[in-house]
């Protein structure tokens, strides 16, 4: 008997070469028919594979990261067999799982696939799943593999098999389709129920353009219709919310060839929304007895040797500047410079928890073509702060910092979220972590204690936390469904210790501090990003750029206009006046356009009475109101920054 | 006849080859006992030299800059005659003027100098200043003054003749001393009424380690002894008051190794420093409708070329990375981001004035050598902003930024500024200057209306505008007499049309703006290195790290002491319970120490009626007052940022 533990900690007990299926079924049928693969020590499986000794076990279905790619790597196989049998003698190169989907790339010869083609594929891939084919696997000797694709004349396939190593080779086979894979894949072409072959492109052989243009075909799958509908209802949506577009529309940001790519410029609008952030931000953080700080954007070649950013971080780092003998970096991170400001003072534990907050503005290298709008860019506004604890302190703000997430989540009406609590892998202790085995197990411990305590969502992922520690990269949903990764928040043992920083402790001894890296915002790039698409670029009205426009109904009561918003201003609410010779009509539509949050309409009756009429975004008229009531109402729900009403 | 145009632009005339001086007593012999040289169509010349054609003039004394430089030059020359007397057989190599006073690199052979040969050699200096000897010039050829150095054996200054071109050579000769100097001198040893000769150092010849070591003794003259006296008391009160010394004390900065020279950390009491002032920056502005903008800190080199900064301003940059086959440089400047974001949409004349306002963060190199704590850094945030405005909008804007300097002033208790007005020089048009003769003359005349109109003090400086346009200079002098300067206000022309920056007239042309750069607070390093010596570290309540410190007599009254604490914290007032086991005494000086502006005092009779004993930082005893009346009090003084009652 072997015994497999679940991600609960419950062990139970099977015969050895019991499948991860299997045990899916001695738990519920229910279960079983949702299983994708499986997690076995960190590796993921298929389902059917037998397991010969004691293991960890996770389940993965649609819900997983993991689950989703084996289900839409399985797809690529399934698009292929249609490709295959429709474009009979068609070679394949690869076909991996992508954010949304996946794609295959493939060489059709003198034939070429248009729009058509896709539907047609569309519909022999809902045959074939139909039939239910089961994926199995064939692991093969190196020899034979290349006997096979030499016989069927593949000559990319070959190339592939020249960089395999005999005895860890295997094929995979689903209906009349065989492919050289390493999996794993869903069990049969049966879950696959909703297809979508979404766009057929050309895409160089190996990416180098001095290769053959193969044909690439990307589709998406999902376990049901509705999950298909909703997602193309999704992307429809999220094509109205694209960041970029809304961000130029809204004065928000630009970006300039003499400045650079991936260099965002924040126009005045962009830059409320950022002002606001940061307050926000400090608000909390100031409550929560944080210190700020400001450090330079560069250093010399040595912090970051004592980091060691350099050399392992190298490639994401911009190039040096030359000075006096001394390589100078732009900072890819702060941490660095905030271990200096610990260092620059004796401390001892009556100084601790020390927290260290800066706003800091960081400079990454990205490749060009992986730069996006806000959300892929070479430089960073980082939410960031470093906290230098003891032990006995590590808990309580760890937990203090988890809460912090909490209540942005819930200012930003995120509904959605999940925390990947990133873990080491003992038998890497030494080599891609640092060997401190007991600091790992306990302070892993203390952060999955504070996620379960606070009832938070969270999913742990074995062989992902840093070298320096166990960290949660958090995950959160916009409006539409799409799905952001917002920020980690890491647990260090080895910086406190290469950059020898100590406090004395109560009896009189120098200790090593925990430190936490934390960033709940994120970067304002991104964080931004998300919040144009999330709020359709409609923001709340404690972070609309301009929270008030004021609408004369014509140029006669322009002065009183004028004094509603003077008394505005003074309330420190960002408002103007519509003071153009154009209809009433028109001005509220262009307000509407710029997303203000509110109007206010005045004509003679208004005036006459101190009172406007009121109009919200998107809510239409919510009739008249006198001015200073008005006013007291809205400072408070810009002080709660309450989320619009509209 | 020669036309002589004064500063006031009253024209009066002369026979050719009147001298200055000559000129000075014809306007009154007060004036003329204090005039020590003259600027004749720029150039600063000895007030003796005759004037042989029209020229404009500006008579020099104790209160301008060369007036000054030239009264301690002609010092260093009459302490070069003292040596001489007592060190027969000195050689001589340079002796400028520098920022407090002048001296004189000397090879004194075997023999030293030592702290009471300064005092003999004052002695000496007194006793001939006393003799009131006229500096006399003489000019005379290459040759000649080749065979005098020979002669005297003085190699040094064979190696300066070497580098001369013959015709522009002059001795100058006073009592016994005769010294190769292009001058100017002051008319005679007389003027100088009080000498210090403050220190003796090695300094090698040229500066180059390689040399020979030279003596080099610093002296500061002064034309009354009071002078001197102030001068004396205010270096004593400078010590104390060193920013370094008061910046590291204080918790503001710190520096490091491994980070850079010039390159400061701000540690968590600095920066709040720098909070406060950028809160102050962001609320003047706001009201005065500036836009705020945040932009990258490098750029690609094509837009320093373009600003022009590429390659006339490389040296002061720091080298370029190189990235893609494209240098990126770190900015030294903000306004080429922010023409850039001017240029990212199309604007009209109602957009206009644009004022566009950004703390930005430039990055400049300076040498090792000139890095002096926050006074001289690489690493400088600046409170920037640049108006782009139509020609007709001109005056209004730069009144307006006048005002604002006006108005830091008096928030800061700066008493004491001038304003420098720097012109350009017709003869240089197309050179140093832009070639738009109305549009030099037009700004300067409106420049100067400003100044006149607001009765800012200022003076008048020819051939020191910027390339592309007049420029004001700000100087002001701290709380103990010492000068600082603070910031530059400039006019350009040039820059809206390198950037082909337009606007959209009302008849529907282009127009390249007028635009104006502004940095009031001049930059966070140098102005908190300012105030630090300016308030002794004592900050007035609104800009004080720490504003109150709460002090309990004895550890029963700490949870009342808290009580007290959270209720100042809630009205945002920063704050701090001193809970540790010591007597109040000690706690008192600690926090007189920390400079903490107020202290509250509790124990029993305080804790029973809800009151706090007040004492401000040194005033000592301010009486028992109400909590909720005592705060509702510094909310108003924070609020209306008055200056410390202190």
């Amino acid at each position: 008997m072997i015994d497999i533990t679940l991600p609960d900690g419950s062990i139970r007990q099977y015969p050895e070469g019991t499948s991860s299926m299997d045990i899916a079924r001695s738990i519920s049928e229910g279960l079983a028919r949702k299983v994708l693969a499986a997690r076995v020590n960190g590796q993921v499986l298929d389902a059917a594979r037998p397991i010969n000794q004691s293991a960890n076990l996770q389940l993965l279905t649609w819900n997983d990261t993991d689950g989703k790619n084996t289900f839409w790597h399985s797809s690529a196989h399934l698009m292929a067999e249609a490709v295959e049998s429709i474009f009979p003698g068609v070679k394949f190169w690869v076909g991996p799982p992508v954010e949304n989907g996946f794609y295959y790339d493939m060489d059709l010869g003198d034939r070429k696939m248009n729009e058509e083609d896709l539907a047609i594929l569309e519909k022999k891939m809902n045959e074939l799943a139909k039939q239910n084919n089961v994926y199995v696997r064939k692991e093969i000797s190196k020899n034979d593999a290349i006997n096979y694709f030499t016989e069927k004349g593949d000559e990319y396939k070959l190339d592939l098999l020249s960089g395999l190593t005999d005895g860890e080779i295997s094929f995979y086979t689903q209906g009349s389709f065989t492919d050289l894979c390493r999996g794993p894949h869903i069990p049969s072409t049966g879950l696959i129920k909703a297809i979508k072959l979404t766009s057929v492109a050309g895409a160089y052989w190996k990416g180098d353009e001095k290769n053959k243009m193969l044909t690439r075909v990307y589709g998406v799958t999902f376990p049901s219709q509705k999950e298909l509908d909703e997602h193309l209802a999704m992307l429809e949506e999220a094509k109205k919310r694209d960041h970029r577009k809304l961000g130029k529309e809204l004065g928000i940001f630009t970006m300039d060839d003499d400045v650079g790519p991936g260099l965002v410029l924040w126009m005045p609008n962009g830059t409320i929304v950022i002002e606001e952030l940061e307050k926000l931000a400090k608000e909390s953080e100031n409550a929560a007895g944080y210190k700020r700080v400001v450090t330079p954007h560069i250093a010399k070649e040595n912090l970051y040797i004592t980091s060691g950013h350099l050399p392992y971080y190298e490639d994401s780092m911009y190039p040096p500047m030359e000075l006096e003998g001394q390589k100078y970096y732009l900072k890819a991170m702060n941490c660095p410079h905030h271990h200096k400001i610990f260092a620059a003072e004796p401390r001892s534990y009556k100084d601790l928890p020390l927290r260290l907050a800066e706003y800091g503005t960081c400079y990454r290298y990205e490749q060009s073509g992986e730069l996006f709008g806000l959300m892929r860019v070479r430089c960073l506004h980082m939410n960031d702060a470093h906290i230098y604890c003891t032990k006995d302190q590590f808990y309580e703000e760890f937990r203090a910092v988890n809460e912090m997430y909490l209540k942005y989540f819930k200012i930003f009406g995120v509904d959605k979220y999940v925390m990947r609590l990133s873990l080491h892998s003992p038998e890497k202790l030494g080599q891609k972590y640092v060997n401190e085995p007991e600091l790992w197990k306990e302070t892993e411990a203390l952060v999955r204690d504070v996620l379960i305590r606070t009832k938070t969502p969270f999913v742990e992922v074995q062989d992902e936390a840093a070298f320096y520690g166990p960290k949660i990269d958090v995950q959160i949903w916009s409006a539409i469904g799409r799905e952001f990764t917002l920020a980690t928040n890491q647990v260090d043992f080895a910086q406190g210790r290469r950059f020898k920083l100590e406090y004395t402790t109560a009896d009189n001894k120098g200790e090593t501090p925990l430190i936490i890296h934390r960033a709940p915002l994120g970067t304002h790039e991104r964080f931004i990003g998300f919040l144009l698409e999330h709020y359709a670029g409609k923001f709340p009205l404690w972070l609309a750029p301009m929270q008030v426009k004021v609408l004369p109904i014509s140029d006669k009561f322009l002065p009183y206009a004028r004094s509603v918003a003077d008394k505005l201003k003074k309330a420190d609410i960002r408002c103007e006046v519509d003071d153009r010779n154009e209809k009433i009509g028109k001005k509220i539509r262009d307000t509407e356009m710029m997303k203000v949050p509110l109007m206010l309409v005045v004509g003679e009756k208004e005036m006459n009475e101190d009172k406007v009429a009121v109009r919200r975004q998107g809510k239409g008229d919510q009739g008249t109101r006198p001015v200073d009531e008005l006013i007291a109402e809205l400072v408070y729900e810009i002080k709660e920054r309450k989320e619009t009403e509209a």
